[in-house]
This record gives structure tokens, C-alpha cells and sequence, in this order.
């Protein structure tokens, strides 16, 4: 095998595929990128058993043939040489030869002969939409995912399409995060579990802006990402996601507008006072025009009020301030609206069409005595 | 107590005393800041004992006093308060309010009573200098220290003042480094060890520039720094310096003129190969023209070739290239100047007026058989 390829079609080429490489694994050839010029493309993949890359690669083939290839030090060793034309080159011991310049590496490769393929999948149903869109949809849902695998289900996203509207939700067990957007035309209905560690790559490659589409294909098992010269084939989690929809209520008795920003930089100061291990409230005092925050810990007390439009009764709530943070992070809208029903209720953070709704369970605390 | 501050004056003071905060320590009072306002002026101390930091504050004195609070959560609230006048009270149990905008925290502080304060010197000796020369001549040299306790000595570096030549030096056991600039005027001689900590955190809160000087005060047992509104004490390493002018030869057979970032480049690329275990020398081949850099190890296998103009014998040779890197990285000459001698001796990068020397001691290798 003999190709040459420009420096930064290279460097991008393994950066895609390399998302699919385990950190840690006893199979040695999951580590190894496969390079496939048995025609006159040249094709890139990686494959974990659960999520599989591959991308084609501009360059010129002087040579057909394939190789695997040691994705981290390859990775390294095309980072670190001159930006200038690469020659890959193999012998027939699988040893790749690759040059640059003046600079000469030699490393061992495999024949590839036990490299896992990618699944052939059935590319029947569909939707498509902006990796821009994509890419958002995931950032502000991604973080309320478990990371616990004792509930296989809750570690994914629920990805479901109806007629032309496109949700994606992830829960943890204190909170629940939707969003919703429009596609351009009307598909067959979807409901699948996507993996997060799938979306956690995909948001990493996704890099195409509000003109670059991404088609996604969906299976019975699989879940497939077509964009640019890459397509990602990424297993489903089995099972059947939670009903969300009886755990979303209208219901409220205090509605509040308040500034994002304020509200986010507050609730991140607040939460100096909190070590890791103590799981401190934060403790929020609705009254009509202020928020009072107030939080009480072994290393402090701090408390801090903030201008708010409101409606409805005066309230007392208690929060995890993590849970408040992350999802404030993710908002775009400078003013937000907040609704809740009583001390013990979910509060709802949501936009005025839905796009996006944030539910967050309140945590129960003791009356604290403000001066 | 009550202090007002602009929230920059705060958190740059903060900042600066920080670095004598140990981080771990058993004495709670040695992770405090001393905030003392006794008198009009206000003044930030911390002291770990063998280095300690004062600075004098802006601020406006409503009512005077003194207190020591935790340096990690005042750091932290401070930096995260908004950006807009910051006022400090404190109340007779030596609680803190730190107040902004609509923010307002209590943290616990101690009276400050069993404080060390920075021992009195007498600033008798001394030389001064631009801050920039000398964080420039710190971070030049500070990489070879030792950070091995077994030889203390090694693990400072030595200040040595004769006439208006200031030199300072480090050394490890591999490799030396020194640097030598000119002083404005003549003084006494000097020859102290100074502590590789507190020099690595000189270098953090040293950010004037040439026109801004600092002073340093010599005794036998501190050297104090002062610059701005900052006053540094640090105690000194007792002991006496290695005799390193016996280690050094003007002899050479081979010299050499390189570009330094070819040659730092190439050698970075090599060490993609060499994981911290097997510690695997890089191989210099030098001839008529060009010097050949060739590493073998389990990974893989480099070589790459650079133009050099040569006078003298042709020479193999080994080095750790991390002993290399390190030297090459602080140079600040697009083309340097190697002496070598043998296989077996030292090599030297040397600037011609000697501003700077780098001793490195080579590697003894197994000749490699070359293709």
C-alpha cells in the first residue's frame, strides 16, 4: 500500500475515528484504526462493538491495500509532523512507513483480517436535519443522563420523531430534560434509546454549521449518523423508555421571569460554600419583585437577592444547586421563566413554545432562621 | 473592621499571597491570609514558614483591625463576586462579611493573633534589577533543579553577583544550566542558594516589565524580593554550591550550528516513541552538513535528517531527549551553537557571548545497526 495524503485531511480523518477507539480495552485490535484503500477511495473506521466510524479520506492511492493501525501512537505521529504532504507506506510484514519531510517512522501494524466491520444497516427510515441543530439538541439534554449503569435506560437519550417535530429527552431521577425542535418535513414516527456515550462523541465530530445536514437512520437496533464523508453506526439500548408525559404538569401556583445570568452566576457562587461530600440546599425565598438565595454550611453562609417578575403565591423551595446549574448553563434566553407548584413539587424551567423544558425535583430542608 | 476595595485591587492581592498558601499543611493557621489594616494602610500576608508574601492593598479604612481568614474561600468568593466595589467587616467573634452588590457572605476567620509574621531583615546587601530580566533568567534555568530532597542543594539554584555579572545556576546530576546578564552598576560580591519553590513562584507574581525593577536583599540566611507593592522572604538553602566552573572545558572537536526549532521539533517527534519506562536514548549522527536523529524502541522506529553547519570530527552520540527539549525550549536563538567533544563527554549549547550555557551529559548507547 502506498497513499499520500495532505497533512490536515489526515489529522481531521483520525480525529473523527478516534472517537470510536476504547481507552481501555484487553482486545488489541480495537485499538487500531483499520486504513482500507483496496479501491481507489481511501476509507478510515474504528469500531468498539458498540459504536463504529468510518470516513473517507482524501488522498491519492499509488498503492492499493489495507492496514490496521495503533490509533494513538498513528494519531500522535501525524499531529507531530510538518504540516506539509504525508506517504503512508506498507510492506508486506504489515510494517507502515510513514513520511514527511525529512522525518521517517516505522511502527507495526496488522494485516487487519480480524477487524471488526461496521454492521450493514437496513437504511429505510429517516430523518434529516442541520448538525448545527444536532449538535445544540444533544449540548442541552446531554447532562442529565445517568451515569450509572445500574439503569441501563436512564444512561441514553429517548430520540422520537412525530410527524415533523423531533424530541429528545434524558432523566436521572431528580430531573428531567427536553427538547424539541421542527424538521423541515414530516417522518414515519420514532422512539429510540440513543446511547450517551454515542451523543457524547457525535457532539465532538459534529462540527457543520445551520447548512450542513446530518441524515439519521434508524433500525430496530441500530442508530446511523451520515454527514460530510463519515457515518457513525452506534447500537440502540434496548427497552422501553419512561412515559414522561404524566410526570410533565401545567399545573402552577408561582410563576417567575428572571434574568439567566444573574440567576446562574448567584447559584454558582453560592455553591463555594458547598463541599463535594455535604449535599447542601440551596434555599430560594420567592416574594413578589426579589429571589432570596441563602445557603448555610459548615464553611459559611451567604445570601443574595435578586430582581424577579412574579406571579402568584410567595414560596419556599430548597435545590440541588448543581441540578439549577446545569441546565441555566445550556439556555440561550436571557430572561427565563420558572413555574412551581409548592415546596415539595418539581419546578419547571420552560420555554413559551416548549422548545425546551426543564424539570428539576426540589429537596427537602430544614426551615433555616434568616436573621 | 470594615475595608472597601475595587474588586481587581482585591483579587491581584489575593492572588499574589496566595503563593506563600501551602496546601497541605496540619498548622489551619499557615492556610490563612492575614488581612491587617491596623494603621491607614492595608496589607495581605500569608507565610508558609520557610517563604512568606506581604503586600500592601488600595483600599478605602472605615474602621480599623485585623483578622486572618482561610485563603482558599476568601480566594474563591472573591473571584467569583461581581465586578464592582467589594466591602470587608468583620465582628468582634472574628466573623467575616464580605459584601457586593446584592451578595453577602459570612465565612469564620481567626483573630490572628498566632500569626507568624515575615521575619525583619536586615537590608543591608543588595542588587536590583528589571522584573522581566529576572523572571527571564529564572525560567531559563529553573527547569534542571532537582526535585529530589535527597541533595538539597540541588534543589535551589545559586545567585551569584561579582562586580556588575549576575549568574545564576542550576543543576541536577545531568545537566547544567546557567545564565548570566549585566547589572546597571557594580556591587558586592554575592553567592547565595536560593529555594527552586520560592523562584517558581516568583516567576507566577513577578509580571512587570523592563522598566519595572525589583530589589533583592541578601543576608546569610533570607533573600527578600521587593517590586511593586510586594515584599517576598524566603529563607535561604544553607550549604555550599557545587564548584561547577571545574566542570567546565572550553575543549571541543566537533561544533555545530543548528536551527533550533528544526531541532527541538524533530527531537519532540522522536519522543512519540519513548514511553517513561524504557528510558531510550536518541541517537545524533553528525557528518559534513547534516546531523541524523534516529530512535529505536519496542513502538517504532524514527529517523529524520536536519541541515547543520559542522566544523571538526564527525560524532555519534546519545541523549536523553527530554534533557535536550528542556534547554532548547528556553532559548530563545533561531540558530544555536553545540559543542562537542566525544561520545562520552558532556555537550554544551553555549550563546557566543556565554549569556547562556547548557551542560548536558550524554547517554551511553548500543550502536544501532542502521538500514
Amino acid at each position: 500500500m502506498k497513499l499520500i495524503f495532505k497533512k490536515s485531511d489526515l489529522t481531521n480523518a483520525v480525529n473523527i475515528v478516534m472517537k470510536a477507539v476504547p481507552s481501555k480495552t484487553t482486545m488489541s485490535i480495537l485499538e487500531c484504526i483499520l486504513i482500507n484503500a483496496t479501491t481507489n477511495h481511501i476509507k478510515f473506521s474504528a469500531n468498539d462493538m458498540e459504536l463504529g466510524i468510518e470516513t473517507l479520506v482524501e488522498g491519492e492511492v499509488l498503492e492499493k491495500g489495507k492496514i490496521a493501525i495503533e490509533a494513538k501512537i498513528f494519531s500522535e505521529i501525524v499531529r507531530k509532523l510538518p504540516d506539509n504532504d504525508i506517504t503512508i507506506t506498507t510492506d508486506s510484514n504489515c510494517f507502515m512507513t510513514i513520511n514527511c519531510e525529512k522525518s521517517k517512522f516505522n511502527i507495526p501494524g496488522k494485516s487487519g483480517e480480524d477487524f471488526s466491520y461496521l454492521p450493514m444497516v437496513e437504511k429505510d427510515k429517516f430523518i434529516y436535519l442541520s448538525q448545527f441543530s444536532l449538535r445544540e439538541i444533544i449540548r442541552q439534554t446531554i447532562f442529565s443522563i445517568s451515569d450509572n449503569d445500574n439503569n441501563k435506560i436512564m444512561t441514553g437519550e429517548l430520540f422520537e420523531v412525530k410527524g415533523n417535530e423531533f424530541k429528545v429527552v434524558s432523566l436521572d431521577g431528580h430531573r428531567i430534560s427536553i427538547r424539541k425542535i421542527e424538521l423541515k418535513e414530516s417522518f414515519d414516527e420514532i422512539s429510540v434509546i440513543v446511547p450517551g456515550k454515542t451523543l457524547n462523541e457525535m457532539v465532538k465530530i459534529l462540527t457543520g454549521g445551520n447548512d450542513d445536514d446530518v441524515r439519521i437512520f434508524f433500525t430496530s437496533n441500530h442508530i446511523v449518523f451520515e454527514f460530510d464523508n463519515t457515518t457513525v453506526v452506534s447500537r440502540l439500548i434496548e427497552g422501553e423508555y419512561f412515559k414522561i408525559n404524566q410526570m410533565l404538569s401545567s399545573d402552577y401556583q408561582t410563576k417567575i421571569r428572571i434574568n439567566k445570568k444573574e440567576f446562574l452566576s448567584s447559584i454558582d457562587r453560592a455553591t463555594l460554600l458547598v463541599r463535594d461530600s455535604d449535599k447542601k440546599p440551596i434555599i430560594i425565598t420567592i416574594q413578589d419583585g426579589s429571589l432570596d438565595l441563602q445557603i448555610d454550611s459548615s464553611m459559611g453562609s451567604m445570601n443574595e437577592s435578586i430582581f424577579i417578575n412574579k406571579e402568584g403565591k410567595d414560596l419556599m423551595i430548597g435545590f440541588n444547586p448543581k441540578f439549577l446549574i446545569d441546565a441555566l448553563r445550556v439556555i440561550d434566553d436571557e430572561e427565563i421563566d420558572i413555574y412551581l407548584l409548592n415546596a415539595k413539587a418539581p419546578c419547571f424551567i420552560k420555554a413559551e413554545d416548549e422548545s425546551y423544558i426543564y424539570l428539576i425535583l426540589p429537596v427537602n430542608f430544614k426551615a433555616v432562621n434568616k436573621e
